[in-house]
């Protein structure tokens, strides 16, 4: 990357979300359309369709929504389809890398606006094990093939990582009952209730030691954005982008270095870290992809918040509570708010945009002025880490 | 698009392509390690995997390999995690979008080498009614909706054309008679036999005025191509892009104003003539989406090689046979040759490259030097198209 390439500030300038939900009644083009018109309206000052030049879609799986060829949809469902569009998919963090084309090709001067959609409609499949079959799709090929879950999978992350530092499973809980809580200020959460450390550890093994309670549930849901490299045009309050990155690790587990890391996102944090100048501290909230409770807590290692090893001593001292002084996924996080694939990097870049324009109302963490957003896929063989400032 | 951000050249260096089947005998994730391997092993002065900073995968349904999350699988087998990777889809012109994408980020001087990956492995639905609707989900929502299949759409788009110029069902048969035709030269294409005009008139009609020899197999097979923006420093004959554009029109055919038309590949052909400052004339080769036989005849009006109304007459006129002055598919088409969707495209690059290397044996253009690869999909609401010269 020519840092010569990258000459244009890009910032976010409008967001639109569906309430995720178990089971929406929409069909999968209808919350397309539904937020690709949603987001138009939401920029201060206006934007008309024309001056979209850009339509990025994020959809992780067409099993799930029965649809492609997603982004010429888009671009007529907002009367352009003289934009140029295509769909991206990297797994789990197929709305990160959405984000992150669009700023790199907004930042080097190839497009002006752009559209990014981001959706998945889980509930087409029902309550069957067709749904694993397509999540493990994302594995590693000797993972598919034998039929591992993904519980099972970031269990062997959670037990390396619990045997190793001492982390215990009432140290997970505390990551579930902390995001639930948050999600209950949540309008656009799908599970708005709070849930107690005896919940969690009540709710039954799936693969020891995650139990049911320390994953995020399948959802319907879809979320757009408007970016912008010219973004004083339309908001005297935009969310710039002032470091992003992408990075990979093995897709599978079993052939990494260090099985209770997640590589790609220290990496990418390290990344993002240098092209803002900023470091963890200076952070006022954290969205990150607790897909499962035992990521957030390498989370906080990866992106510089903890030392390493010492992850679950934050959440046990409220460090990283909606009131602490790092607040991390205050909007309720995959585990509350839910996990519409396609659509979660792209949702969780939203939330950090609201909250740095003091639009999150009883989510809002006061007086937020940057935030990180950390996306990732599979079990961590993509990362996106992306660093929001007004 | 501003002219300024696009300041470096980029060639073709490399190509490699599985034989195109009905079905592979390997898994998806094996032929994507096959060709991403082999391409490596195709450049005239070597590349190391350190070198490619890119790498982008085309794949249509994740429904057909059951596998997603491709980029680092790719950037784990070539042994360079540090390439930033991602999938696109834009159904069948995925493949063209991937080359599309990769020429932006190379000419804008983001990247500098970049790995394209192209597949599909569609035997894996078997021969059952899934097939469809799985090719279905390209289509606009009201086609999907009530069941049409692709061979419906284009039959109401031949009837338009063929009602309005007169053209006739043996002229959609001599499409295929060329290709097939075409297809015996070459070692890589699925259906290697001649065919007779009678023998497509007697094939059965599956929506009048289509039959099934009018229509392109389902195929097995990938494709892999290196792009560069420093292409002499790995070969002396590099391929270079010299115009390229994506263009996209409404998905359903219903809503287009000219049914008969592709209107989206005469938009795409008009800027990357514009950019390259060639003609249709100046062409030696063209490798075109013959999904369908109708399809070919119309993109001869659409791409400037007759006039609009005429373009059966230049079939008929052997004019776009393989000894023709205008060779049209000379690989055997989508017909002939395969239609492994994802790959489709990056094998038309592919192709295109090794003719203007004169690498092309018994289908060698003589003394190529210029070829247009036009890469479409659904019925035509997305076309790429690129032309490519020595």
């Amino acid at each position: 990357m020519k840092s010569t390439a990258h000459n244009q500030e890009v910032a976010v300038i409008g967001a639109y979300s569906t309430k995720y939900e178990a089971r929406s009644s929409k069909e999968a083009y209808e919350i397309i359309g539904e937020v690709a018109s949603g987001v138009l309206k939401t920029v201060d000052k206006g934007i008309s369709p024309e001056e979209i030049d850009l339509i990025i879609v994020s959809n992780y799986s067409d099993s799930f929504g029965n649809v492609l060829h997603t982004a010429p949809l888009v671009a007529e469902h907002i009367g352009n389809l003289g934009a140029t569009g295509f769909r991206v998919e990297n797994a789990c963090a197929s709305g990160g890398t959405a984000v992150y084309l669009a700023w790199k090709l907004l930042s080097s001067g190839l497009s002006r606006n752009a559209l990014v959609v981001g959706f998945e409609k889980m509930s087409s499949q029902g309550f069957t094990s067709k749904v694993n079959e397509i999540l493990m799709r994302t594995a590693g090929p000797e993972e598919y093939r034998v039929g591992a879950p993904f519980m099972a999978l970031y269990a062997l992350i959670a037990q390396e990582y619990m045997q190793r530092y001492g982390a215990t499973e009432e140290d997970l809980a505390l990551v579930a009952v902390k995001n639930h809580e948050n999600a209950t200020r949540n309008p656009l959460a799908q599970l708005q209730k709070k849930i107690t450390v005896e919940d969690v550890l009540k709710s039954p093994y799936i693969a020891k030691p995650l139990k049911l309670f320390d994953a995020s549930p399948l959802s319907d849901g879809a979320v757009a954005l408007l970016l912008s490299s010219t973004p004083r045009r339309y908001t005297d309050t935009p969310v710039y982008i002032r470091g992003i990155s992408l990075k990979h690790d093995h897709p599978s587990v079993h052939k990494r270095s260090d099985m209770a890391a997640l590589e790609a996102a220290r990496l990418a944090a390290e990344e993002a870290y240098r092209m803002s100048g900023l470091t963890a501290r200076d952070m006022d909230l954290f969205e990150v992809h607790d897909a499962f409770t035992i990521a957030e807590i390498i989370l906080y290692e990866m992106l510089g918040l903890a030392a390493r090893g010492e992850g679950y001593k934050l959440v046990r001292e409220g460090v990283t509570s909606f009131s602490g002084s790092h607040p991390v996924n205050p909007s309720g996080g995959l585990k509350a708010k839910g996990h519409p694939i396609g659509a979660t990097g792209v949702g969780m870049v939203a939330e950090v945009y609201w909250q740095l324009r003091g639009e999150a109302g009883a989510r809002q963490v006061n007086g937020a002025e940057v935030g990180l957003v950390e996306n990732h896929g599979g079990t961590g063989g993509t990362s996106v880490v992306i660093i929001l400032a007004r």
